[in-house]
């Protein structure tokens, strides 16, 4: 790696911050970015630079970056961007590893500002930093509880993906997408310009980092697609990089070049080309967060065969078809495995792959069902299928007769829990994956539970695990070919 | 419409209801829809038939048909499969309308069963019924509080979708879709094995239905698909048709074989020709309700051509790539609007479309710029994309500093409700259909909306915004065709 990529280090982990521009005024980055490393739990030295004020937000004010007389690891510059430039020449000598520039009007403006863009980036060198930005949103590592971006309050939980962004308002949608799933960030650049370090850069530096086991990217602009993709497949063999893109079409080129000055690339050649180097490609940011999200703690498929153990019949046909459709076998299962499994079912189940639980959701089938599957060899990777009813919300009306039963869903809720934690035991156990799909509230992790990570997640929907499988063992496919066995 | 479909209405509109097969058994289907009956709130009599009891959930027991002296609309069937063809002899000459058979046990499992189908269908003719099912869940009609099937105590809100599923699971998961996105149900049929009425029946009785505005059925066999295909296509004039088919690929096809013994179809031949009948075509349950959502109170886009605003460059530049692989169009605007527009946007705008709200989310120029856009003739259908931070859940932590900037978030909620209720009103006024995306819980109904109905849909992600104008678009192209102008 890059020596200069080490003092990202100090990005995600600084043990002090100078934030130049650091304000009060409510709808200013100065503001809103300096209030969320505040409130969020930071616990390292924070210094604002402020020439007007004595303090800001509660801390002593400095007038310049060279009145302060402490170590300072990361600055942060919020202020217009010909200030910008005289406030990285208070930082030459000053040993500060890393810059981040919010700061927007370079570039992304035309000549004018490309040149700007220059001047910063050499003035960066110049102070020994390497530089985020220009134009961007910040960064985080909530691990460290270091939110340095804008959103509002935005202080998302821990957790083993990494995210690199061409933009800030994508950045915090395919975090917010992971959250869903109930996987937190471990570290988070809103990329901006790209002036100095640039996405491949992040690739690298990620790849080291122990601290993250999956990486989603947000590109829009590919400037030196050779290496990008040289770097990527080298990344790739160590761990899985999710990929969206921007400007996949003619009509998202041509907004992507007013955004950010995007340059077209064929779309067909790049999709080509990012396979080949082991990226994931992905098409939403919803699909980004779910298939990163099943990378976490979970096992890769050795091979497309997938078991599928479903609720009820046609959501395993829909399963079935999902599956197909993303080029994964639904391979039929051997007599000996079929009669192992017939003896728990009853008379009238009719044996087959999907395994249909026609007896219903009863626990003492499920778990033999899927370790019988597991230990069988036939199958690379299990789906299971849990069918219910939704929590009844209102109270329940028995004025007219009949019984308040919605009681039973909190007993359901509770063995679900249980059951998945069994099941994934299991999985980790005989190192089958294992995709369990509810369209049920009971998968969706409670508000406490989204930071820990404990157990792999639990899909929205059929379709999305169809999607973690294919995208799983597309990537297995690939390390398999630099394994050595 | 075939006489023999006007019976219907008592399914959904009963005064009366027999229940055979009443139960105080937990997990019995004769306990579970009962009871779902009877704390669901509707308020017509239940006679509930159980030769063992005096009384069942509360109500007075009668041991057969014969023993109830007053007049019965609907009547529901949970014995076991012998025990049907006797009480359905109990029915003849009592006028009852329809008879609901619950039942499993009869063609799904072989010919012996086929032939007690036949036989069931034959006797429930000569009483003079239609019959829903059997092997099937049930149905309900939200409107009239009538929930008389499985799932445990779920009672969905009223709204303007009906629904038709071959698969009882599915079915629910079809509803729970549109419930999510804030919208109820008009009627839902179990369809089950189909003896008598089949799919086409009931989507040419909802035709007719002036409380349905949209209809989703979901399919796995089709017996006569060219009657299938001649009903749609006549009830898509009227309204759409939005089709989940399971059965599409082969590994599908064997799944649905062994499920409910559905007859292979090409999938590409069907999909064709049900394109040509004017049937909306999903590929998953949660498209199915988003899609269907999207129709109601929503005028249909006159063409392809879609406007884009957007809070974030990189959203509008997805958007676009969303919306061409979608065979929409993101034309061009012309010089005169692009003037229009940009005396509102700050002098750092760059023109184009997607419009790139540079400036913010002010609603002072949100509003006149999609006015500007309805009015222009130069787009059909017209999105928005808001963005934001999503709400702060934690107490926000001040002790190191920083404000407690959290009370904005519901200032935010409250403003972005007010805003798309007038955003809506303008497009009801236009005419261009508009649609909200923002991946915020800004955009999820609460509780307490969801059976109102009052507003169209705002959309949770980008892609799912851009499947809908998509599909409406390919639905206003068919009905185009057939409308007198």
């Amino acid at each position: 790696m890059d020596a200069r990529l080490e003092n990202l280090d100090y990005a995600f982990n600084p043990r002090s911050i100078a934030f130049v521009g650091a304000s009060e005024t409510l709808n200013k980055w100065g503001f809103l970015i300096l209030n969320n490393i505040l409130t969020g739990g930071y616990e390292g030295k924070v210094y604002p630079v402020n020439p007007g004020r004595d303090t800001v937000l509660g801390l002593p004010a400095y007038s310049s970056i060279r009145d302060i007389s402490a170590d300072i690891d990361l600055a942060v510059f919020c202020v217009p961007p010909r200030h910008v430039l005289g406030a990285i020449d208070d930082c030459i000598g000053r040993g500060i590893k890393v810059g981040v520039v919010v700061t927007a009007g370079f570039k992304e403006l035309g000549d004018d500002g490309a040149e700007l863009e220059s001047e910063l980036l050499r003035k960066g060198r110049e102070a020994g930093m390497v530089m985020i930005g220009p134009n961007c949103q910040g960064i985080s590592c909530p691990p460290n509880k270091l939110y340095a971006w804008m959103p509002i309050l935005f202080h998302p939980p821990a957790g083993k993906i990494s995210f690199i962004s061409q933009s800030g308002n994508i950045l915090n949608m395919l975090i917010g997408a992971a959250a869903a799933c109930g996987f937190g960030a471990s570290k988070a650049i809103s990329s901006g310009n790209e002036a100095d370090l640039k996405t491949e850069d992040y690739l690298s530096y990620l790849s080291e980092d122990s601290d993250t086991d999956a990486i989603v990217s947000y590109m829009e602009g590919v400037r030196d697609g050779r290496t990008l993709l040289e770097r990527a497949s080298s990344v790739s063999k160590k761990k899985p990089i999710i990929m969206l893109k921007g400007g996949r079409t003619q009509s998202g080129i041509s907004a992507a070049r007013s955004h950010t000055g995007a340059m077209a690339v064929s779309e067909r050649l790049f999709e080509a080309a990012a396979g080949q180097a082991g990226i994931i490609m992905v098409h939403s940011i919803e699909e980004a967060g779910i298939v990163a999200s099943s990378f976490i703690n979970r096992p890769l498929p050795r091979g497309k065969r997938v078991g599928i153990i479903t609720g009820g019949g046609g959501l395993g046909v829909l399963a079935a078809d999902f599956c197909s459709e993303q080029a994964l076998e639904i391979p039929s299962l051997s007599p000996s495995v079929l009669s192992e499994l017939g003896r728990l079912m009853p008379d009238w189940w009719v044996p087959g792959n999907p395994v249909d639980l026609v007896a219903g959701l009863d626990f003492n089938i499920i778990k033999p069902v899927i370790e019988i599957l597991m230990r069988s060899g036939e199958v690379d990777a299990l789906m299971f299928l849990w069918i219910g009813s939704p929590k009844k919300r209102e109270p329940v009306d028995t004025s007219r007769g009949g019984q308040d039963i919605s009681g039973m869903w909190e007993v359901l809720r509770k063995r679900f829990d249980d059951y998945v934690r069994e099941l994934y035991g299991l999985m980790n156990e005989l190192n089958v994956p294992l995709y369990i799909s509810t369209s049920l509230e009971l998968g969706e992790p409670a508000a406490d539970e989204v930071s820990r990570n404990e157990q792999p997640m639990v899909y929205p929907s059929v379709e999305s695990a169809c999607r973690a499988i294919s995208a799983m063992a597309a990537y297995g496919e690939y390390r398999r070919r630099f394994d050595t066995p």
